[in-house]
């Protein structure tokens, strides 16, 4: 304990207190052992929410993948290792993630290619010419912003920007499609996706929503909530590996009727007929594209093995009590607290719990040089710029005594950067 | 030697002449050491233009990206190991191999999305809305087809479908892009480039090549032949794994008008500026278009490593070698010789330097029971139905008693099956 805090003691009683609640926190907390499965170092990595940490058993997998399946077996692999159906199947594997039944995710591309064939197959759903508005998140990531003006181009429609919490003024007979991002990359902030998913039907528009910030951290539930198409990453809460391949979901009651932009030939009904005619596949194959990426697509199908008998109510309930927990500890270490006048960090993030996904976003004046420093203390988060620190809590690896640290590193480095 | 051989001399005696002149072409083969680069059996893979084999050092190479790169660094890898400029370093990688400066190819992607690239960005370049037609080789491969009849019915163009050895018939003022195999992939037919590319600049359209079946094993030459736009895949004669990542051409002078359907945030001119405008990035990166799959590009990037010092007309040079070779062979030890009135097999595939890609391509009324007895003798071609066994030459690894040996086998497993 530094002479510093001994002449607060105020602090410390709460430090104390800190340390002693994270530690029965970490002992009550059923998914404790999950961490095991995880590569982690003596730091606290918050970052999960952009690249997932590795699975332990990952690197065994794909060494075999390389050496025996592409080395030994090479095409034969197609068929005897699996590869051919990699991309049904991983969808399959992801689909109970996102409350989706099978047969109905594809996984293979990137999120902005995937973005790209749900909004051009969204318009083509919508069927109507009069529905001449493409409605994107006004606080969208920006790739899916920048995809949706294409399709809105290639479709002759046009881009309508809406706050997602007044979705319904921008809704309308003139609604094609509502292209949302289920939890704010920056902020942090969940939108309700069973209300706008119901406003938009009620519109007679499709809902397509963006899950990159919120698959593998909280339920999802898509088909319950009658969600017409979504697209999300693999490489966050998923664990799949930097850049793994993305996913595309199509309801079942529209797959007879989705038109894929990208028609490749792996969407063919008869790939290897090599018909000049094209004959889209049924089911979730016919939103592949071309030859699918097997070592990328088998290292996430590897990783994935991490959530055999994960419930995803747990990891919700994890989350919320990882980031409430750090935003107490915030309150405590940092300087002036959370969200006062004097305070060097306010939070972005909501506090309601129905509004908030599974990071807290917190708005600092000097934010470069503050997670510069936490990085040189091996508490890594990101930064948004010019003036968010971002730090992910993933349930499966990151415990209540983590979050305490990355917030006393918080604290000390705020007392090391001057004001700016 | 066999009984059956015994009883006719004639045969016997070219055989012995096959086998001495095989072990001649070996020694005297200046790319015969690269073979040793390479993991292989002792049987005879000539199915390199489907999945080419496993460098030996690549093993290792992936295993640290994954371990150390992923694992140990994670996000900081995108800086620390060269993630986030992967797609234009590999892109400069393949340049020479095709012919093309610096800064004109990124890799990512299919090949199927990026012909979708190219073909409406092509449209866009030839911004004459009078130019209606997207002409398309009769022959493609059918993805390409596929493909071009989406992005004609997103600009509002037509398909015109023409062979390119009579390409002139179907170009005209309505021309706007001009879609060819270099190599066609179920007959092995060389298309002229220089020549056909000339043809298109003639009327005014723009070129696109797909470079699947010629990239890697012989020389094709982009910058010096005026190319306007160029894909292909790295799984085949570049041996960068199933699935690997594919790579677009765009000629430099068409860079900056170059308007990508898919403009996903890697393309934009500042991607952490997270700007809701999009404005494109220079040169080669506008070609990109989500987060870039990082396992296999850098699997791929390893693999390249086999070129080094590798120049490409010697591996023209021992590409026609081995295909004269095997003409030649096939011709011995096949049930009445080669395309004759009692041939088993006729070869599909131009006997003229000129007009020959890496492959032979024979008919065979029996195929498919045909590949399936060579494969159980250790040589894997492919089939392409009903009646076509494909078998493709990969200069870097093949030998001229591999040849040899492959057609012996042919010629035992015609005698075994009976004529259809």
């Amino acid at each position: 304990m530094s002479d510093h805090r001994m002449t607060q003691p105020d602090e410390s009683v709460l430090t104390d207190e800190l340390v002693r609640d994270a530690a029965a926190l970490d002992a009550a907390d059923p998914l404790a052992p999950l961490r095991e499965l995880f590569v982690l170092d003596g730091g606290v990595y918050l970052d999960g929410n952009s690249l997932g940490a590795l699975p332990a058993h990952v690197p065994a997998r794909v060494a075999d993948v390389v050496a025996r399946q592409w080395g030994e077996l090479r095409i034969h692999s197609w068929r005897e290792s699996g590869w051919w159906d990699a991309p049904e199947r991983i969808g399959d594997r992801i689909a109970p993630l996102v409350g989706a039944g099978p047969g109905q995710i594809v996984v293979g591309d990137s999120t902005s290619v995937n973005v790209f064939k749900a909004v051009v197959a969204g318009v083509r759903l919508s069927a109507d010419e009069s529905r001449t508005d493409i409605v994107v998140d006004a606080a969208t990531f920006p790739t899916d912003g920048y995809v949706a003006e294409s399709a809105a181009r290639l479709t002759g429609r046009r881009i309508v920007h809406a706050d997602p919490r007044e979705l319904s003024a921008a809704l309308g007979p003139a609604t094609a499609v509502v292209l949302l991002n289920h939890v704010d990359y920056r902020s942090g902030r969940l939108h309700d996706l069973p209300a706008l998913t119901a406003a938009v039907h009620e519109a007679g528009a499709i809902a397509v929503w963006d899950l990159c910030h919120s698959a593998g951290a909280l339920p999802v539930d898509l088909d319950a909530h009658g969600v017409d198409l979504a697209v999300g990453c693999t490489y966050k809460y998923l664990n799949g590996g930097p850049g793994s391949p993305a996913y595309l979901y199509v309801a079942e009651r529209h797959q007879e009727a989705f038109e894929s932009p990208l028609p490749g030939w792996n969407s063919h009904a008869d790939p290897f007929a090599m018909d000049h005619r094209y004959t889209p596949a049924g089911g979730a194959a016919r939103g592949r594209v071309g030859t699918p990426d097997i070592l990328s697509l088998l290292a996430l199908d590897a990783a994935l093995d991490v959530w055999e008998g994960v419930d995803m109510d747990s990891v919700r309930a994890k989350s919320l009590a990882l980031t409430d927990f750090f935003l107490r500890c915030a309150e405590t270490y940092a300087e002036g607290g959370l969200n006062g006048v004097d305070s060097r960090v306010s939070s972005l993030t909501p506090v309601a719990h129905e509004a908030r996904g599974s990071q807290i976003a917190l708005r600092c004046a000097e934010a470069p040089a503050v997670m510069d420093r936490l990085a040189g203390r091996g508490v890594v988060g990101d930064l948004r710029g010019p003036d968010v620190l971002r730090f992910g809590f993933t349930p499966l690896y990151t415990g209540f005594e983590d979050v305490r640290r990355a917030a006393a590193a918080l604290g000390e480095v705020l007392a090391e950067v001057p004001r700016a």
